[in-house]
């Protein structure tokens, strides 16, 4: 009855955490044993600073939100899920009855309680209790480590719909990690034309160049703009999706943008960023923010079903359960060529 | 100097018709000389009929509108197209000044003058004088077969568009004619997880069902509705493009789709059809309606280059232009198995 | 502890029908003193006819949905709603887990419980039960009978948000009764230029035409598009809201229509209509379809506390409770400069 | 044929500057004598300082852009426009075969020709040729002076077209000065239920307040989130319009912003503004900039017409065009109380 606790910064413990012993399986509830639970950056980040912005964590948490598992047992009223299913489960619940939430944007809703995000526990552990309509069924040509990447996947799907892609557009990814990549994935799959993913680092250029119709900028040696421009007849990009965090890379979003472009911002910023109204304007640009994803879980496992999205290239490592302290260490070190790593609990 | 000329209904003939001669190059325009051309299905109405609706042959009108070549001379205004340039070309040209065409909407402006429409003649013939803005230059890894598919092609990615497809949407196509098919492939390139086709005919279900995430129903033997809800756990669809121009389909839009789903008519109904305003209601439906296209041929090339869209499984035959009368036989006798048939012109 | 109970067609009786009784306050309810009930043209056809489609009274129903009340009692969880409140309340309750409520489409929701639709009781009666989420608290200067005009102003209010209308955009209601008449009062609201309302009565015209910028047009003997043209130049209308219910009306909703237009179906049709494709095509229309409404009861309340819309010239006519059966059999006469018939429940 | 030239910084004249004896009626243009002409900001700016950014005045030009006239001439090929009408014109002449236009975004067209923009001379003359396409008739109920008012008030109603209104919304305008006040005005007439109009100027704030379902906030005494946050029950406005060009506003627009808001800068900021991608993202906060406006000419028209929108209030003094370097002192002095100053050439 292991699980993976964060007991406090930089340190991490595989341990008897019984929580679970205290879920109480409601009628609109299933039980599930975890199968696979991606490391996602903000893990890794809680482990080696202890916090997120406002989400400190004081008391020992369990890690983990990316994952997927089987349903072991289903509440008197849930309906379309059985024992035995393959799931993978969206790790935001939100106050079904908040205002945010009935109008349908329940990613908004401030109630939101969110798997490993202080003091919501985490899922790096056998079993939890989950509501079913946020539990969703994979078909069997999905594998649990392909559903546990439905997580990061979902934002950038999101931030593609957001977009309002329209098919035949160019964008702009800028960023190779982990999220960038998902994002170029999704617009690709939501009608662009061809995506520009720029990056300094070749390494995740190259795997970027691999997914598709996918150009690499690697802006350490080429000019961003310029090249935007010389793709595109002087015209620019369509939408310009921000994925780095770099608060020097916000602060250029509009440069490679078309006049009535779009401008995404996926993640946040540490601090305020320097912002060009004036640029914005000569273009009518629209800036769009994303916070995590709504509504999109089962249309990623349908691409992911159907070949529409093929994330298996991201998927680049895997862990036992029993290594997973071992499994965190190295996602610390910023391990060149890792994408994703990956845990398998043992079933 | 030949070019392929329809007489009157029935009646074709290969002979110098040299409308050409009189083309003045304006400042804005370029010449284009003629490689590849394909047969559509209005070119054959004409063709068997003598007229579509209000347009009525009264002359003898050259055929043909759906076309690729190279441009051989440009306007003295003209930049970013030179001789030498292979282009696909946009048969409609509007009124630059006319209300529709200042807001963007150029497909409705009703002084639209249109390829092998009476009277405007086509292009089946050796050059043609052409609009630069309405010229395309196409880069070198799109042949000229694929370049003169983009005309079909641009209806079905101006459906997509319309219909606003969401990342992981699933929709049904109605009908696997050429409309379909390029119609289906924009679904999925435009974000569809999964478009199912429905048509009687199996041969042209399985090169649907080859295109991609397909599923093909033939509703001479499978419940369509029956089958969309099986699959979609009683939910419905979200998108459906009508493409068959079938009254009985045209009535039942609504029944295999989702609440708040989306119905796109593609093309025309000889007859006002039965339309059901509760069903449409009870869903909140969305009906869109697509007049050719606009704004899309460049998204076009971009997804042709980027292999976003592959079209060369729908050119089934090509002949030669001194063969061409045939070829509009041929076209005319619904030939089993063929989608689209192109006729090359001598270069 | 009376009702007003449709024992079966064409029967009403005032009796004590004790489901109050019944009534179980839950934690998210509130309990509310009924004080304006006006009377819809759904009610009238339930007496007169026993039923609308598939919804037939099969056993004694209390009628009415178009209401104001008093708060009395809260249940434990309920915020933002006390005892002494002045309310309106939406009569529609959906399953809050249902896939199109949480997508925020609880409209089209199938299992959606509404007042006075057989089983489910209507609301002339002293006391009702329910969900805090579907109360809405009036201000002071919003009358009790304004506010039980809510309900029916929320299916204008939603049809004119669905028509996406733009600020300086010409619409045309076709039908002055009461739904045409909150249509066109809507329409203004949200931004239309100017409203042309189409019937054949003139008394209802001219109530039309005192709400604002519109302009009647009476059919009888004027020609539609003949005045939409005259007043547009030409171009037609961008919106047409049918809101008559006559098929004949709706297969001409296009004739008016400007390129690009909208055309928002309000309510339902008996039987199919005659729908022309090719009309629809040339235009590039679309077509929204609305039933009932979702998220704009507040909105309405704030409108009416704002004074951008006043509903009170459409309440024409009151009664007293004692007095509701003779209201039922004046409104099923369909009384010639009647709009909106209410009743007062003893307080 | 005297014209009001700015010779350089802080030096205007009234004399003879005989330019539109140059003027060359073109087929689709017409010859329109000036009658009313408002007096910008902008126009203010480049007498006292020069110049606006990359625009410098380096040779003497004639000032003002919110005219009205009459047409006096009309081009062979024009239809529509008759010698006596009585129009208004918009300001900026896009290249039409230019991207841009031909999809409907002429004002982001980067070779737009702008009235009074360096080197393009404004309408303080007169007579001025113009192209027909940018003239609009206005009918008998609207005056002069009402129709030189379109021109800001379509930068009013531009932004409330982009900010997508819906009715039932509740807006905060920031910024009382003029274009404070027109957006105010369109967002009211857009749908909106209530409009606060934020700024530190009581007598603005009162001028703001007479126009309708206006709450005044004045920002030096009072907590404007506070305020906000009190009259929408922690809610936050559904839009937020940045009209004042100060940083400090545009720094802090995010926080009155509700869930799934938006937010429309108008006009651009001196300098990059600090921006919060954290606060925009946990609203999902949508981001839209204006530049001008496009295609909103006609609608304004039609709302000054029907009452839809009433400009009057805004016209604070009027000035002989004998005057005008007088009229453009008192603007350049900041005048309490006024809001657009108008000029009225001889007639």
């Amino acid at each position: 009855m292991k699980s993976l606790v964060l007991e406090e910064k930089m340190k991490l413990s595989l341990r008897d955490f019984p929580i679970e012993k205290e879920e109480v399986l409601g009628p609109h509830d299933v039980r599930i044993k975890l199968h696979t639970v991606g490391i996602c950056g903000s893990d890794v980040h809680y482990y080696t600073h202890g916090g997120i912005g406002v989400f400190q964590v004081k008391a020992p948490m369990i890690l983990g939100h990316e994952a997927s598992g089987i349903v072991i047992e289903k509440g008197s009223a849930v309906t379309g899920l059985e024992p035995g299913d393959r799931v993978c489960m969206e790790p935001g619940i939100p106050d079904p009855l908040s205002r945010a939430t009935r109008l349908g944007l329940y990613n908004v809703d401030p109630a939101v309680r969110f798997w490993a995000t202080p003091p919501v526990h985490g899922v790096l552990r056998p079993t939890v209790v989950h509501p079913a309509a946020f539990t969703f069924k994979i078909p069997d040509n999905v594998s649990f480590a392909e559903a546990a990447m439905v997580e990061p996947l979902a934002v950038g799907v999101h931030a593609a719909t957001k977009a309002q892609v329209k098919p035949g557009d160019i964008a702009l990814v800028i960023g190779a990690g982990p999220i960038g990549l998902v994002t170029a994935l999704s617009a690709l799959a939501a009608g662009c034309a061809r995506v520009f993913v720029s990056d300094v680092d070749d390494t995740k250029l190259e795997l970027a160049a691999s997914l598709g119709a996918v150009t690499p900028i690697n802006v350490a040696r080429q000019d961003l703009v310029q090249e935007i421009h010389k793709a595109t007849d002087g015209w620019g990009v369509e939408i310009v999706f921000e994925c780095s965090g770099s608060p020097k890379a916000a602060e250029g979003v509009f440069d490679p943008l078309c006049p009535a472009g779009r401008v995404v911002f996926i993640g946040s910023q540490t601090h305020d960023i320097h912002y060009s109204v004036g640029k914005a304007m000569v273009r009518e640009a629209r800036v769009e923010h994303v916070f995590r994803y709504a509504h999109v879980f089962p249309r990623c496992v349908a691409m992911l079903a159907s070949g529409a999205i093929d994330v298996r290239p991201l998927i680049t490592r895997k862990f036992a359960f029993d290594d997973s302290v071992e499994a965190f260490e190295i996602a610390a070190s910023a391990p060149k060529g890792e994408v994703k790593m990956q845990i398998e609990l043992p079933q």
